[in-house]
This record gives C-alpha cells, structure tokens and sequence, in this order.
C-alpha cells in the first residue's frame, strides 16, 4: 500500500509491525498512524515496554515458564504442591489454569507439541527436562493438560513411554460436554465420548 | 486473562498493546509472547521504529499530510500540478490515490468527516485551512475525494458552501460499478446510480 510512499521512517514502523502475529501490512498501517496521532509520551511508553519486557523477562530453568527470574513465581512459591507436574503445550495454557484457581501444583512448558506434519520432532520440545525432572524430583502425578488432537495425543504417548514403568499416576483432564454447554450443539466426538465415559450421578 | 500472572513486565507490554485500534488482550498477549521468543535485536527495532517514527515525523503545514519535513514530498514537489486540489478524510486515502499514480495535482487531508453523531464539529477538521488555500494559493480546481456516505456528503456541501462563489471548478470522483466487477454483486444504489449516469459508449 505505502510502495509510492516516501517516508522510510512511516515504512520502517509498518514493516516492523507487520512481523507480528497476525498483522498484515494494512493493519500495520492503520496502527503506525493511530500512534502518529498520538502523545509522543505514549509511544514511548509501548516501544519501551516492549524492549524492557525483551530485556528482563526470561524462561525459567525448570519449568520453561516465562519469568523475571531464574526459577519462575510459581517453582519457587513454598505453598505451591511440588509433587505435581502439569504437563502444558504453551504459557498461554499455564495462564489459563492459573486463572481457574483450581490447581495448586507446579507446570512444564513443552513449548508445542510432536508434529511430523510440521516438523516439530521431540528434541525441538521441551520434553527431556520433563522425564529428568520427573525421575530426579519426587514426584508423584503427572497431569497432560494437552489439547485434544492428534499431535496432543501423540505428545502424551510418547512422554508416557518414558514414565509408564515409574511409580508415578498419570492423568489427563476430563473431557466431556462443557459445563452451561447445550446438548444439541456439542460435537459427536464429544457427545459420544461422554455417553461412553458417563459417570455415577450423585445428585451434587 | 493475565490477571493472577505475576509479572508486570509482561502485563505493561499487553497493556500497551492493547492500546492499539483493533488489538484486544488476548491478541496482545499472543504479541507479547511472540516477541518474548524473538531476539532482543528484533525487538528493539520494533520499539526504536515506533519511537523515532513518532519523534521525527511531522503533519505538513500546508495539506497535513504525514511528512518528515514542514512542508510534505507532495507540496514541495515541482512537479506537481499545484492548481488543483483534492480533498481526503484520512491519509490513508493519499496513499490510496498516489498508488494509482492518476494523480499529479496537491491533496488537503481533513483528518476526519463531519458527523454530528460523533460529535465531530467542521472546527475539529482541517476546513479552514483548506479555505485558507483555496481562496489564498491560485487554485482552479476542487476535487472532493471523500467517501460517498452521509457525513462525506455532509462535508463536501459544507465545504462547498464556502467555494461556490469563487470561480473554481469543483468535481468529485466517479462513481460507478467497479472496472472488473460483476453487474450482479454490485449493491443497488451503485447500480441504479451508474444506468442514471450513464455514459455515452466510445467504443474504447
């Protein structure tokens, strides 16, 4: 759109901008002028933001979560129950089970999961500090919380080979028809996953 | 979705993300854990970009395009037709009209319509100034390039007002089926709008 454009300072921002994840170069755009309008304050303010972010923030040594320090908030939180690893594919899902307030355990991060298809192989994941945590730290579950797909599955086994032969309790998260969720719209995988793995009704 | 996360790092970067127009909070996170992942080189140009964009670049004195100097490439251009000019909402629609390279007269850029609704005043937009030009700089012709809406038209009749008097040629672009577009997905009114305004066939 800006190739007739002479301004290498307004084509630098958008080429930049347009690195990012879903941004195409009229998004770009569109955003390098909303911050033209802007205090020039502002715009410090996010392009400063996200180089200190780049600067301090780092990956912690033992669970692969995002961190300030070397080992993250929640591996070095005392009241946090250190026998139980949750097995997640991204930092996004670690979020996502923190906000449910549910789980009291620590995390690994496989940063992804195995896929043939897209060249993802196991060394490429964080996989081999999982198996050296699980036998070196006491450990006594492993939870996969991987999303249900084949590439979520063939993650699970594969770690599993690893750990079957341990004295360890292997699980993965309930799946079923969602909670507030309507009969009709739920998909046939789900549905008839949830007739065949129906549980006792106790009137709770 | 962060709010039990810890780091405020991470939480200044997607707080000021989402600043951007169309950018909620869970796209920013998607942004900022991208660039976690990236090289700290290629961040900082993301960051410096935007910074030096806004630091150095300016809005021309004369038609308030975006430009690096006062006076913009277009204006200072001798080459330019500077009889003539055409009256654009947004900057983007510079952009738009250069790229066709059909165009070799100056631009005004309004920096908005006029929309009661909005609560946009002709006083918020650069309507006087461009007055100022066409009753000041020796101007033949008015393009109004504005978009074909309620407040486009509200804008073009009330600029218009103002320059009826003066001996100018006023014109406003071509409206019609798009050149390539298929009779049957043309909208109704652009369609009734063009066999009312038809033009004598040449055979070209």
């Amino acid at each position: 759109m800006e190739q007739n454009f002479s301004s290498y300072l307004l084509g630098d921002a958008v080429n930049e901008l347009s690195k990012l994840p879903g941004i195409g170069k009229r998004t770009a755009m569109r955003m390098a002028l909303h911050l033209l309008k802007q205090d020039q304050m502002h715009v410090n303010r996010l392009g400063e933001s996200l180089i200190k972010m780049r600067q301090e923030m780092v990956f912690c040594k033992r669970c692969h979560n995002i961190s300030e320090k070397e080992i993250c908030g929640i591996c070095a939180n005392p009241k946090r129950n250190n026998s139980i690893i949750c097995v997640v594919e991204d930092i996004r899902d670690v979020m996502a089970i923190e906000n449910t307030s549910q789980y009291k355990g620590l995390y690994h991060v496989l940063g992804g999961l195995i896929s043939p298809m897209d060249g993802v192989a196991p060394s490429d994941l964080h996989i081999s500090t999982l198996i050296e945590r699980i036998s070196k730290e006491n450990i006594s579950e492993v939870i996969f919380a991987l999303s249900a797909t084949v590439e979520g599955d063939t993650t699970n086994f594969y770690i599993f080979k690893y750990i079957k032969g341990m004295d360890i309790t292997v699980s993965s998260l309930a799946r079923g028809v969602a909670i507030g969720g309507e009969i009709e719209y739920a998909d046939e995988v789900t549905l008839g996953r949830s007739i065949v793995k129906r549980l006792p009704y106790t009137g709770a």
